[in-house]
């Protein structure tokens, strides 16, 4: 998988991320010297090549000169995740995704969670786009730093959370808002598609409801923002109650 | 101006947008009958086409089957902002952009922002894209809604803001959290570049700076979604302490 652009190829190496080699346009190095050193300082190979060289290798013109050779992501286990969170000595805040097959917004939610502290994502094998390029990009390269799980049946693996006392919520427009809510415990907060929001058989194993309060007259957020308010008001909560 | 999609058609048409005509492909009428039905409620013209005639229009494959001819954004004046705030009788919420270029952020937090009821954007004439077909789209339609001004010098207009007592504060890293900072008054909140942040002339500008709290190892939110999260803080502070 190539996957392009500094911010990226930062993290990327920062997280020790599997990787073959870096690719570097030689006619850009001096405003790579970054990652330049940061990659010779984790051992990555490096490959210095001219322009047509990186245009060779990519289509997009977002690369800023720097494209990554890296493995597929490994997906975790979300036993995985639950014992990362209680290793930190947590109670676990995770995000399901729901019928998101959008890479762009599915790397900014990744984005955001990481930002936040999320300890994990689970994503559906069919209802969801996998982690591909395009994630990594858009994640800003956050996703390298974030375990995710793909798990084949949503509502069965919301039930198994339940069972380890685990509240699950479906972000979706309804009477409950998030503001009234208690996200301070052990919570997973499941975020739908734009189009279609959560799918009802999702919908009806959650535990409840919490809703964005909206004021406008537009009756819809875009996924990674409402996921990214939602999840900050979480953190908000949590921060404030956790001692 | 043509502007695509069944959402973005749906909110132009609600809002009474000046409005050419609607492009209908005629293959998929049954699917968009509530636009129809929209359009001769409002007398806008429709006009039917098969998908071919779609294509020649657009270059996208995002249309729906809907396109909307419609004319230039008309911007307003910072007074226009004002005085709607004070018509509607709270204290004015404003949001700021500074350097932001690509227009899925630009649509997005418009978008964003319309849900949250700020009262209306102000962007720069050099350092921000125009509203245009993309803004449009992202946007989902919000931007009907939205009051915006584009101004000749981010400074000289937070400088007048100030006079009117607003309260300006650029979204920054930085020491002082949103969550301390009383977002219940009369505000502009200044959203930067991703790449480079708040210009240091506006930031210097501004009464201050408010951050969002960062957990993770990735140092930065995308635009969009940071924008999205203190303009729903800033909405919690203000539902809860407004009475």
């Amino acid at each position: 998988m190539i996957v392009e652009g500094i911010n990226c190829a930062h993290e990327l190496l920062n997280a020790n991320y599997p990787m073959e080699k870096v690719i570097i346009n030689k006619e850009l190095s001096k405003k790579l010297d970054n990652i330049i050193a940061l990659a010779n300082q984790k051992g990555v190979k490096i490959e210095y090549v001219d322009k047509k060289g990186i245009e060779k290798l990519t289509k997009s013109k977002n690369s800023q000169g720097v494209l990554c050779f890296v493995s597929a992501f490994k997906y975790c286990q979300v036993g995985d995740i639950l014992k990362d969170a209680e290793t930190k000595g947590h109670a676990p805040f995770i995000i399901i995704l729901d019928g998101i097959v959008d890479p762009h917004n599915v790397g900014a939610i990744i984005r955001t969670a990481e930002c936040v502290g999320v300890d994990g994502i689970i994503i559906a094998q069919n209802r969801a786009c996998e982690i591909n390029e395009t994630v990594f990009k858009t994640s800003a390269g956050a996703v390298a730093h974030m375990k995710v799980a793909q798990v084949v049946n949503l509502s069965q693996t919301i039930e198994k959370l339940k069972s380890k006392n685990i509240w699950v919520y479906s972000l979706e427009a309804g009477n409950t808002s998030m503001y009234d809510t208690d996200l301070t415990g052990a919570i997973a907060l499941v975020i739908g598609s734009e189009g279609e929001g959560v799918s009802r058989l999702v919908n009806r194993t959650c535990d409840g409801t919490i809703s964005i309060p909206l004021n406008g007259k537009v009756n819809s957020l875009n996924a990674s923002n409402a996921g990214a308010i939602a999840m900050y008001e979480a953190l908000r909560q949590r921060k404030i109650c956790r001692k």
